[in-house]
């Protein structure tokens, strides 16, 4: 096979065009209907006399990011930023040691935060997620992300990446996709590494929020963060906010638990284009994690995996489909 | 002068390169401080080797809409919009003869409508905007601005836009700016008809939204417009959605009204990149409409006019600096 480039520039001028046999650019990926299905849906889309062809404006793609761009194991990672901002500041706020969320938190008692309508959640997200800037926050995640490491792997969160994926996120772009996150993380935590690592500009990531404050404080316009009016870009969220952000329908979501069911419906039923739907089943306890009906935290797929076969959504099977996990 | 294009394709190849002599980009302004500001901030912004270089992904250029773009007199051609739709349907309606806010806006009372934390407005809103699903909203907005006049200039809304304004948009597109919309009207009623229009795609298009309801119907996937989780996007609303949508701080940007106070701040205060903030002041009663202090309607102009020279904010006076108001 002759070496092709699949940047902008080299498609541009055709290295890359339909026809031309093109290095792999899934190595990651076994030889799988998973693959074979995503490139021949790829190819089409780019080739206007193929009848699977997708306008250039119509090509966006969208990915759920915890469980499907990186782990969500032992728990998803931003939960682990949480965990770790409680336990930094717990000594200057002696009040927390009596207050119910933060105790559940500390101990891991997850369930506890989600009872009475996320009641718990929300105070540790007001805790650890309001009442400062956008840009003091930014710091803190940045902070974080640079020092903290992931209690399996021993390394960075941001370097616990699934190299298939990016293999498939820069395989999108090259051929003209916009690839967007549309996560239940939070956007403001997401968009602080999201282009370094995925390649992905924060305006493109969509995620859960809270309403943020403007005012001018001592002259200078600042935006303080706050838990109103707090959206969850969840399951049936997850369309809306895509209407909301994006303002059209993608051609391509893929994703990884119920969380992802009704992106995925809205994506790929009755759209008028060309789509593909795919979910990443966790099947590999050996390299990364096997869970799907009875996840330790988040991660529950158990509808969306019945309804693959009726909707034709690709299921990878990380353990088979996946030559490598992590990239390096 | 030589003719020059400014179209994308010949800036790339260096057509309208810095310090070639082109074609006047604003033909519909007068030879004023503003005019000549805003192609100096232009023309140091897309020259690497001038202090005002901005790079390319930081020129993000944000309008106001109502009053900005287009007239917001007698009312904003929404709330024109929402009036139609109210006559139109309210034989079928007999409940709302007794409707204290429709009758309000049928009777032209709108400061009844704004009383009571905007209650009237918020009823009107849901009668009109909401209820149905997010295509049958495009498909009443697009047939109403088909053919509703403006009652004033004798056509149709989307004909009655700016002038200089287009030419601004189209000149700081060929330089490399996105142009994004920042507006108190409704998000799914601009972005019908915003790229036709102004060039600028729906996914720029900020405004004031509720809520969507995402649900499969008869197996079809379906967004319903609600009126629940209302964002106003006006005042200091603006900057929280620039962070939202945006999620960076923008250089240049463009209102008319105190509405549109907060969002010039954010965009000029204290930013570490080159910034322009424009307020078009309405001073021309013959050729469209003269407010600032007491306007009918909305557009009230006096916190945003007393910062200006301050802020170094440039005031179009439209009867002096436009030679055009309306586009044909």
């Amino acid at each position: 096979m002759s070496r092709i480039c699949y940047c902008i520039a080299c498609l541009a001028i055709g290295l890359a065009s339909p026809g031309t046999e093109a290095e792999d650019p899934l190595p990651s990926w076994s030889e799988s209907a998973a693959k074979s299905s995503i490139v021949a849906y790829v190819e089409a889309a780019i080739d206007p006399q193929n009848a699977g062809f997708v306008p250039p404006q119509d090509r966006i793609a969208v990915f759920d990011n915890d469980g499907t761009l990186w782990p969500e194991n032992p728990v998803p990672s931003q939960l682990a930023f949480a965990l770790d901002s409680l336990r930094a500041e717990a000594p200057s706020h002696p009040e927390w040691a009596t207050d119910p969320a933060v105790q559940a938190a500390l101990a891991g008692r997850y369930g506890d935060l989600l009872a009475d309508g996320y009641k718990g959640l929300v105070k540790i997200v007001s805790l650890t997620h309001a009442g400062m800037t956008t840009d003091e926050f930014g710091d803190r995640v940045t902070r974080w992300i640079e020092t903290a490491k992931h209690p399996r792997f021993g390394r960075r969160y941001d370097q616990c990446v699934y190299q298939p994926m990016l293999e498939l996120l820069a395989y999108l772009r090259a051929n003209g996709f916009q690839t967007w996150i549309v996560s239940g993380g939070g956007s403001d935590f997401m968009r602080v590494w999201s282009e370094r690592v995925y390649g992905i500009p924060a305006r493109q990531v969509i995620g859960s929020y809270g309403l943020t404050k403007y005012e001018l404080i001592s002259g200078t316009p600042t935006l303080i963060k706050t838990t109103e009016g707090l959206f969850i870009d969840d399951k049936a969220g997850k369309p809306a906010a895509i209407h909301r952000f994006i303002a059209q329908r993608p051609v391509m979501a893929f994703g990884n638990s119920d969380g992802d069911l009704q992106m995925l419906e809205y994506v790929t039923v009755g759209n008028p284009l060309p789509s593909l739907g795919l979910i990443v089943h966790h099947t590999d306890a050996e390299r990364e994690y096997a869970y799907d009906a009875a996840p330790k935290s988040s991660g529950k797929l158990v509808e969306a995996l019945a309804d693959a076969p009726k909707r034709g959504w690709l299921v990878v099977d990380m353990a088979r489909d996946w030559r490598r996990v992590m990239a390096d």
